[in-house]
């Protein structure tokens, strides 16, 4: 298993299971077996509603001695509407409670925007409009609160490390300014249509580690119907360039661009329900792809975001 | 003439001079001839190396009684080295003291980029590196010290609106989090290659006036080297699309070009030594862009930003 040394002294393994958009029905038992198969990551989040199942999943796992608590590194969200620092604590106990769990391995800050709060009682997960269907009130907290109350959670021991997702340049910069405990991570959208070279570049420079979501680009999408129909766009896992590598190597493409990611020196957090699928894209570290791949690829870049909140929740955090 | 109402109450010229690469020698002539055509906004910086010719030229325009203090618009900026809040105040009587005001009407914070203190006597203007040749060496100041540090001058009375500029969208949400007075005035690069349509519609959301830089695109940048050379561009004053528009409406390109972001309710800021240029820029009311010339000129974007500190200073401000 690879892993990436992180600012906070742990260390995050390089491949990892998503659980966004995983149902319920089938959470618990997609989690304990991506455990099985051996991974050791997972990436939650309060948001993807499926944190009391991703409990249920790993408990299993651990009851059966598959594994030990200290054997996983879990990771989960805070969501937008919980950032006042007063609320940041109560949201992670949650979280904790749901997954059965005494700690965190990586706790981030889901979205740089802040959103009125939402009782759990009232809606949970509260998703972004705080009425359903209704409008996405902001709230006035700026980032350095919640940062504080992140790094409250660190001091506690309630998670190993605090990261941050979604978050353009210079709201990195201007959070180094006052970070007590710098972010160990950043989790942002990466993939073949929007390689980021700055924001990447930027992130490692600093020392931060990198974790590149759907990597898979529009794959993810599409069951959400979060692709612009605007454009005469190429699956990503079909494309050709893709393609032509992964059966050059004997590889799937899903593969291909998995590594391409962990060869820029990103972790990956993807998902299959497919048992096949799911084994090889642990498996990323039997074969390397060439430069001339890699320049290859560097060219089917689009600048072309799938995840943008200016288009769902009127909130242009990447507007620049 | 043409203004913008600003959420400080105050009103600012929709069209300026910009007095960016002015060079001293000129300037104060410059400045007294643009006063002498119309031009009652001039927009300034610390950083532009002109501020004490560019107070000649307006004492000159002023005691000969072409225009009264009251009836200009001044607009400097605060460089990256005073965003300390204990030396926001004295940057801003340097400048004052140049310009031989007693107030500004608009004051900017240049970049949201803290570098490094650099005393007056030192090296003034003290430009990105904190010794000639040397690295760029940033500080650990929270925009919101700088910010606070602006506000106590609008209560002063020292300046009449402040602003921002070359800031991205989540560093905007988050300074409206703590802002207890609200920017007047974004500033920022935008031409039709560079169209930035999500960045203007959040400030003009956010009740933030913007004005538009370098509404000429690469023209500013070829004289000092900074136009990608990879790329085959065509110069946006020579650009077909623009020159037919002048040629139908029997204007320049240049009027062209700032009309299209006047109509977008942008302020624009052009600069010229040619006295029938500089008259024909202030020549934005007569004529406008219909609907279909707006949308042709709206194709040409190409997401080009010329100004960009990543590649001349390594801070990826932009990177999203």
């Amino acid at each position: 298993m690879s892993h990436i040394a992180l600012n906070s002294g742990h260390k995050m393994p390089t491949v990892g299971m998503g659980l966004w958009k995983i149902p319920k029905s089938v959470c618990a038992d997609q989690v304990y077996e991506a455990i099985k198969q051996g991974y050791r990551l997972l990436d939650g989040a309060c948001d993807y509603a499926n944190e009391k199942e991703t409990g249920q999943g790993i408990r299993r796992a651990i009851s059966e001695g598959l594994v030990t608590r200290e054997d996983l590194f879990i990771t989960s969200k805070l969501w937008c509407t919980y950032h006042a620092k007063e609320h940041v604590k109560p949201a992670l106990q949650k979280t904790l409670g749901d997954l059965q769990l005494e700690y965190l391995d990586l706790y981030l800050v889901h979205f740089p925007i802040a959103l009125k709060f939402v009782p759990f009682e009232e809606r949970y997960p509260p998703e972004w409009s705080h009425q359903p269907g209704g409008p996405v009130i902001p709230a006035n907290v700026p980032f350095r609160d919640t940062w504080e109350g992140m790094e409250a959670l660190a001091d506690d021991g309630l998670v190993k490390s605090i990261g941050i997702s979604n978050m353009p340049g210079a709201l990195i910069y201007d959070l180094l300014t006052y970070a007590r405990i710098r972010p160990a991570v950043h989790q942002i959208e990466v993939h073949p249509y929007l390689i980021r070279k700055q924001l990447v570049d930027l992130a490692h420079t600093e020392g931060i580690a990198v974790t590149a979501y759907s990597s898979f680009g529009d794959t993810s999408y599409h069951e959400i119907n979060m692709v612009p129909t605007d454009r005469s766009l190429v699956h990503l896992l079909k494309h050709g360039v893709i393609n032509d590598i992964a059966h050059r190597l004997g590889k799937s493409p899903a593969q291909v661009l998995l590594r391409w990611a962990v060869q820029r020196g990103c972790a990956v957090i993807p998902k299959s329900s497919n048992p096949k699928r799911l084994k090889e894209n642990l498996d990323l570290f039997s074969f390397e792809l060439e430069d001339a791949d890699m320049r290859e690829i560097g060219k089917l870049d689009k600048n072309l975001k799938f995840n943008d909140p200016a288009v769902y929740a009127k909130r242009a955090i990447w507007a620049s």
